[in-house]
């Protein structure tokens, strides 16, 4: 990846708000009368390029689409962003539920939209189709940003494994950053698998936590706090601000012990208080050292690179096995095999072979 | 998972040393004549049955070929030892270079044989295919340990993919219980992926660690110390005693912020002397506390369960995936569209369907 493609944030500070973008007036036609999935790739990706949210929250559809004729047009809008992709900083953001991490993405956001940035948030929760509830609900819940014109704010695709729902939120990642935003949240539920996908496409990985003990973290996938950069001690708050003070300084001295990162970044952990607005500035700073870190000793492209490749094989395999486990025989004889397995009647390698055996 | 199968290993102390056990006088003949690679199913069952250690070390061997003919037997001698299987504590072993791991193996091992254990020690070392040094050294390292007859070490698989290497030992596990086996240690290299395969296929994880700071864990995969059941600081010796303890006392306290174990255990750190020989029943008391506790939770055998059907998957997903990247298309057009995608210039999605495209 060519650095020089990532010019400093910080160059884009005060430009103001935008103005709504200029598109050529057919497109303009068009999105009037059709949703943006009836534009051609050229007109979605100019659109793109103005910065145009209609069209890009029309393009993420797309992106989302699994029809196959929707895909081979996204996997072509995907490419034509491609090359003005990248100039940003992708910033993982999770802990459990009750964790506040709405209020925080809010009170953060606004925070970075202030300093002139162009923020978009993202979120994986692979869980999001069975309770449409949670879809609709990311933007009620964070008020002012969904309405801060230097904001875009989408909610989990929804439906389809973790796999489908991971690729979709990378693919609009790369629209979003062609759109012109510079700061990237992707937020997730915080519990089980999707912490995982989510580390794996970001650059900085912030964990939201509260005070007292690991029993606040039950849920988390062990082996995330390790990999985190950032510890947030979150709701550091009126009568909680002590206890808040006391968690960071226990926190920091783990995060000493840790295996050191192959980023040569030390983790830290902070306190911040999105009710008070307290420890924002703090958390940009850190963000901001981090990237002049990893810039300068070639981690941050050297990590984008190999999550490329990554989410290329991830790719592959989803494909490869999806085609096996979707196959009805397959499908069919799995629960009687697993079952089997799971008592320990048959061992788990002659299982793979006779699953195997039947295609 | 019958519960019932896994009575209580503390029954077998001083049973005194196993006599060399009888195996039919057929077999034997066969044995003295030829490699156990040419004994019968049937007759490579009674003699690890039978608890006759060359017998085992040919069966093994017959586990770890690749050749077709010599799979399906495999599988059919393993699918004969499982009912006879499992009825162990599978404790994985891991650790930086330099930690000391085949002298703390040495002098752990033999307290349990002491304790009339009987002891198998088992290795997953992905790069011992490539200096052949380190397959052979294991029983050097480990002398005292090598000539008790309550041990059994066998050294790591060599050659080929992380994945078969794993499968060869998870199949000598089975084959070591079915032998009377009681603990099993898994050794791993300690730096890179191979600490996750260990994890997923033993019951505790121990994870020897050094005196000072996080640094001593450069090359341990991030995360491997949260997923940890206890942490030995090891060579707690002489001048070294009282830095120890006091990473002993930072290591306890940073345990107890890490996100909660779903067996229940509190994992715990320990301090430990290869040389002086002192430390080992505290480890050993904690190994026993944790088995109480997680059969007793039902932890033990759900856990058991589920690694078998992660094995299941595993294998299944290893030859639907060696296939693919096996192709002689795919292996010549791997290399430079992986190259595209790292530079930036390739989305990862399209060259996954580009690769898919290929077959």
């Amino acid at each position: 990846m060519d650095s020089s493609k990532h010019t400093d944030s910080a160059l884009i500070v005060n430009e103001g708000i935008p103005q709504p973008p200029a598109i050529n007036p057919k497109a303009a036609r068009i999105l009037k009368k059709r949703p943006g999935r009836d534009l051609s790739v050229s007109a979605l990706l100019q659109g793109i390029r103005a910065g145009n949210i209609p069209i890009l929250a029309q393009a993420i559809t797309l992106v989302e689409s699994t029809l196959e004729k929707d895909r081979e047009k996204a996997r072509e809008l995907v490419s034509a962003c491609l090359p003005y992709a990248g100039n940003s900083i992708r910033i993982g953001i999770t802990g459990v539920p009750g964790v506040g991490k709405s209020t925080f993405i809010e009170t953060f956001g606004k925070h970075l939209t202030a300093a002139g940035h162009k923020l978009a948030v993202l979120a994986i929760d692979p869980s999001s189709g069975k309770s449409k509830g949670s879809i609709l609900g990311d933007k009620t819940r964070m008020e002012t940003l969904a309405n801060d014109p230097r904001a875009f704010i989408r909610p989990s695709p929804s439906g389809g494994s973790l796999g489908g729902v991971a690729r979709k939120t990378r693919e609009s990642v790369i629209l979003c950053e062609a759109a012109g935003f510079d700061t990237l949240f992707i937020e997730t539920v915080g519990v089980g698998q999707s912490e995982t996908v989510v580390h794996s496409m970001t650059d900085f990985f912030l964990l939201l936590m509260l005070t007292g003990a690991g029993d606040g973290l039950q849920g988390i996938k062990r082996g995330i706090m390790e990999m985190s950069d950032l510890l947030v001690i979150h709701k550091a708050d009126g009568n909680n601000v002590a206890k808040a003070l006391q968690a960071q300084s226990l926190y920091q001295g783990a995060l000493q012990l840790f295996p050191p990162s192959p980023s040569g970044w030390k983790p830290l952990a902070l306190t911040a208080s999105s009710l008070e607005k307290t420890g924002m500035d703090n958390i940009y700073q850190t963000i901001q050292e981090y990237m002049e870190l990893t810039k300068d000793n070639g981690f941050f492209n050297n990590q984008r690179a190999e999550q490329s490749v990554h989410w290329m094989r991830e790719s592959i395999d989803d494909h490869l096995l999806s085609c096996f486990y979707n196959n009805p025989l397959v499908k069919n004889t799995l629960p009687q095999v697993e079952k089997k397995v799971q008592e320990g009647t048959l061992d788990s390698f002659r299982a793979a072979s006779e699953l195997l055996d039947l295609l």
